[in-house]
Formats: C-alpha cells, structure tokens, sequence
C-alpha cells in the first residue's frame, strides 16, 4: 500500500525546484525558521479572506503559501542548517496554519448561512489533523512509517491545500448561483474527509502490522 | 513551567482508583484495546447526543467515557500487556474521540444558530489537536518532554473533558434563557481555546530551549 498522490521522486522534484528560490530568500537575510513564520502568517491572512468570504483571494493565497511552504525546508537543507528545531517548529506551524484556515472557511459559510459547510470543514480539520498526527505518534513509539505511504499518504498536506484552493477558487466562479457555490465549497471539503480519514485507517494499519511483525 | 491543573503524583493516585475497576472488567474478558474502542464508541455516542441538544446526557457520557479511558492503560498495565501498538491505539482513539465530539458540539450549536459556539468549538477542537500534536511531535524528534509541564500540560485532555461536560450539563439548568444557555456553552470552549493555546506556547518554548541546551 503505497498509494499515494504525491510520489518521493515528484516530492524530491519539486523540492529541486524550489532550493534555487529559498537561496535567493535567504541571500535577502531570512533564516529558514523566518520563512516559517511567514509562511504562517500568510496563511492566517488566507483564513481571514476566507472568513470574510473572498473566496478567490482565499484560494490563490492558501496555494501561494503552500508553494512558499517548500522554502524553508530547501533553504535549510541547502545551506547545511536543518535542525530538529526547526522540523518541528515547521510541521507546529504547518498544523496551525491549515487548522485556522479551515476555521476562516467554517466562518465564511456560516456568513451566508451554510451551515453543512462548517461542520465539513471543522470535519475536514480533525480529519486532516488525525492524518498529521498518527504519524507522529507513531514515530514518538519507534514505529517506522518507510518511504512509500505512510511517510507521503494518499492526501498529504500539498494535496489537501490544492484541493481546498481549487474548490475555494471555482466558488467564485460560480458567484450568482447559490447552489453551486453551496458545492464548489464542499465537494473540496468532502473529499478532503474522505482521503484524509482513508489516509489514517491506512496509517493505523501499517502501524499495527508493523507491531505484530515486531 | 511545571503548572498544569493535574500534578504526576494526583495522576498516579487515579490510576491507582482504576486499577481493581479495570481488573474487573478484564476478567470479563475485555482486553485493554476493545476498552479503548467502547470508550470511543461511548464517545461518538456523546458527540450524537451534543448535536441534537441533550446537552445534559452529552456531558454525562463526556464524563463517564473521559473515566472510562482510564481503564485500557490501568488494565494493560496492571496484567503486563502494555505495548507500543496499545499506547498508538489507544492516543489515536484519544484524539478521535475528542475530535468528534467538537465537532457535535458545533452540530448542536448551529443547529439552535448559535454560529459563534460553533466557531468556538472548532477553535477548541484545533487548540486541542495543537496540543496532542506538538507533544508527539518533539517526542518523534527525540525531544524529552520530560515529567513537568510538557508530560501533562496546563490543559490535558482529562481537564478538557471535566470543562467541556460541566459546561454541557449547565447549559441545561438555563434551558429557559436563551442567552444564558449561549453563555454556558461559550465560557467552557473559550476557556479550552484559550488554556490549550498557553499549553502549545509553553511546549513549544520548552522545546526550543532543550535545543538550544542540545
């Protein structure tokens, strides 16, 4: 079971493609926990448009932000200074940043009154978190997730924000029609339940063979 | 920073209370892991009840399951069957449970329009994953949370739960005063928020300060 939508070699890719940016930042004098921080606080502004129902805005910044995720990890790698500080202030910071997002889209569906898509998107937000932190218990407990699904998962988080953006991003398209708007926002966020709650009945069970194998 | 409302030795002593219970009901031939999942069955079943607005029975059964999860951990311990894949299960059913629960809270809240409660419930259920989730992530990057603070924290789940029911069961004794009622769910979830945010800070700041000493 390595399905997965996102392969280690396309990761591994992308992350090349990224460390030629995340020098450039850092030439500008940003450390890698800065770019961290920055990346957080784009994120909270993603959440806020989207509370106040700038769908488009919110969708383009939630990918933006994900893109700008990449850099510090490569800065960090690139210039020899990856510190388990830093590891877990990025992934800290990731899980805050996705959680208040789907906060700031639960609060912009209650502004018009959907109430469903609150409750899928506080959904999506414990399913999403489930995804983060099964893997990190099992790595507290010495269980090794490999190299294929458990370490990636079928959603990772870069596929979770592209799904989010995309759906955030056709609700604007969709502006006079109610009812479409109404799906564009939780055709995403269902889908998002759906592959993150796979992803941890995935992880639970690679853990318990790994357990029996051990 | 050693503050946190249940000091290791008041843990200890509860445990201890638990262990003849938890005995008993392994001789009923309940191993500890079909104890972890009717806690999280009993739990899903306090989420249903806080979504149709039986605020009382939901924070009763909040209780009662937040008790009753002390018994997979005291019979594992008490008959030599602790394990790694028991202590996984039994956090990972932990935090499901919870997770679910916010979520029938926000149900139930939205479903008298109450948007606030619901916005406050998916920010303490994000605050409470933040916690659970910064320690097994410095515990995955070899990080010591050691016995104080960062082990129990100023909010763990047990003084989560005891809030969140209390606030549940008085939200009854309102049911004439609509605003008394949105009062008595708001003050809980937006003690959790905001005791859960503390926690993640004081973790976090615990973290960085043993790498630096590293």
């Amino acid at each position: 079971m390595t399905g997965s939508f996102v392969s280690p070699a396309m990761r591994d890719r992308v992350r090349g493609l990224a460390t030629p940016v995340a020098m450039a930042l850092g030439r500008l004098g940003l450390t890698p926990n800065a770019l961290t921080l920055i990346g957080f606080g784009g994120t909270c502004v993603a959440a806020y448009a989207a509370a106040n129902r700038k769908w488009a805005i919110a969708g383009l910044l939630v990918l933006a932000f994900g893109v700008f995720d990449l850099f510090d990890g490569a800065l960090a790698r690139a210039t020899g200074r990856t510190s388990r500080l830093g590891a877990f202030l990025d992934s800290t910071f990731d899980r805050a940043g996705e959680a208040i997002v789907y906060i700031g889209v639960a609060a912009g569906a209650l502004s018009f009154g959907f109430k469903a898509g609150a409750i899928l998107s506080a959904a999506a937000m414990a399913a999403a978190f489930m995804v983060s932190y099964t893997r990190a218990k099992a790595e507290s407990l010495g269980f090794t997730p490999g190299t294929g699904m458990a370490s990636v998962g079928l959603a990772p988080r870069e596929i979770r924000l592209v799904i989010l953006a995309l759906g955030l991003i056709v609700a604007v398209g969709t502006s006079g029609d109610r009812a479409a708007k109404l799906a564009s926002l939780s055709a995403p966020l269902a889908l998002i339940v759906v592959l993150a709650t796979i992803t941890v009945i995935q992880r639970v069970l690679h853990v318990r063979s790994q357990a029996k194998e051990g």
